[in-house]
C-alpha cells in the first residue's frame, strides 16, 4: 500500500486523495503539520529535501514529490490522463499554469487569511494576491466557455489540479460569482463518479 | 516547421530553443516583447489566453504553452525524457519545483534587477527573492551531491528546465560560488553535445 504524507487542509494534498479515491488506489495517511515543523525534520528532509507535502511513498519505497507530478504518475494509463503525447502535454500545461499563475495567489490568500488567520501582517500583499488570482480565474473562465473540462471533453488530472484550490477560493476572499463557466465546471467536477470532498480520508 | 513565439532574454524561451537544437527539430522564431505589450494583443490572447511566451505552434496548427509542458511534448520518445512512467514523473517533479520554488525568485530577481533595471522600486522584495532563491539552490546542491543529473545518470529536460535560469542567476545578484555541486553540473550541461547558449537562434 502507498503512504501519503499529507496535511488535511492542503489543496495540494487533497489532489492526491481525490485522484486515488477515484482510481481505487489504496493508501494510508501520515498526517503532517507544517506549522509544527514536521516537514523540516532531518528525517523528513531525507525523504523530501524541499520540505513540503504531499509526498507519496510507493509500496516499493520509491518517493514522489510535487503534487502535480505525482498526479501524472498515478493517472498514467487511466481515463484521468489522455493517452497521446499532445493530450498529456496539454494536461500538464494547465497543471503548470496552476502552480505558477493560480496557487501562489489563490492558495496563498486562503492559507494566510483563513487557515493561519494572519490578515493584519499580510495587508500589503492582499491586493496583489487578488489581482493576480482574478487574472488566473479569468483565463480559466474564458477557456471553460468553450469546453466542459480543461483538456476538452473528458475529466482529467488537469481538472483535479485546478479544482483543489478553486473550490475553496472564497476562503481567501475571492468572489467567484462573476465566473459563470467556472461555477458550472465546479458543479461538474463535484458530480464525477467517486468524487470525495477535502475532508475525506481513507 | 514549428513556430516559436519567443523573447530572446527569457530563460523559459531558451529552454525550448536549447531542446529543439539538441533534438534536431527545425523551427522559426517570432520575436515578442512583453514590455511593448506584444503578448497582451487580442490576436496573441487568442493563441494563449494567459498572455505569456514561450508559445510553440506546431506545424499542424496545434498550440502548446507553458515552457515545461512544451519540453515534455518535444522530448517524449527521445533520450531527453525517461521512457518509464516513474522516470517521467521524477523529471516532472523537478520541473514543477523549478516553476514553483525557483523561477519566481531567481528569474524574477534577474528580470527586475538586470533586464528591467528596476532596483529601487523593488528594494523591499529583494530580500525575499534571495532568501527563497538560495533555499532552492540548497535543495539542488544537496540533490546533485549524489548524482550527475537531476533524474540520475542521464541528462534530461529536468536539467534543461533548471539550467535556464540557474546559469544566469548572477544577473539577479545570486552568488553561486558556495554551490560546488551546482557549478560542476552547470559545466556538465554546457558540455552536452549540441548545447547552444541563450543568445543562439536558428
Amino acid at each position: 500500500m502507498h503512504t501519503l504524507y499529507s496535511m488535511q487542509e492542503s489543496g495540494n494534498c487533497y489532489k492526491l486523495r481525490l485522484a486515488m479515491a477515484q482510481l481505487g488506489v489504496p493508501f494510508r495517511i501520515i498526517d503532517m503539520d507544517t506549522r509544527k515543523g514536521d516537514t523540516r525534520s532531518e528525517e523528513f528532509l531525507n525523504i523530501n529535501p524541499n520540505g513540503k507535502v504531499p509526498i507519496l511513498v510507493l509500496e516499493d519505497g520509491r518517493v514522489l514529490s510535487e503534487s502535480n507530478a505525482t498526479l501524472f504518475y498515478l493517472a498514467h494509463g487511466s481515463a484521468l490522463l489522455p493517452d497521446d503525447t499532445f493530450g498529456q502535454a496539454d494536461a500538464l500545461r494547465w497543471m503548470f499554469f496552476e502552480q505558477y499563475s493560480h496557487e501562489p495567489y489563490i492558495a496563498v490568500a486562503r492559507s494566510r487569511l483563513h487557515l493561519l488567520a494572519r490578515r493584519e501582517e499580510n495587508k500589503d500583499r492582499i491586493g496583489e494576491w487578488h489581482e493576480r488570482g482574478h487574472a488566473a480565474l479569468k483565463v480559466m473562465d474564458r477557456h471553460l466557455g468553450e469546453r466542459d473540462f480543461f483538456t476538452g471533453a473528458r475529466y482529467s488530472i488537469a481538472d483535479i489540479a485546478l479544482y483543489a484550490y478553486t473550490h475553496v477560493a472564497a476562503e481567501g476572499d475571492f468572489d467567484l460569482r462573476p465566473y459563470g463557466h467556472i461555477n458550472a465546471w465546479l458543479a461538474r467536477i463535484a458530480a464525477q463518479p467517486g468524487h470525495v470532498d477535502i475532508a475525506w480520508r481513507p
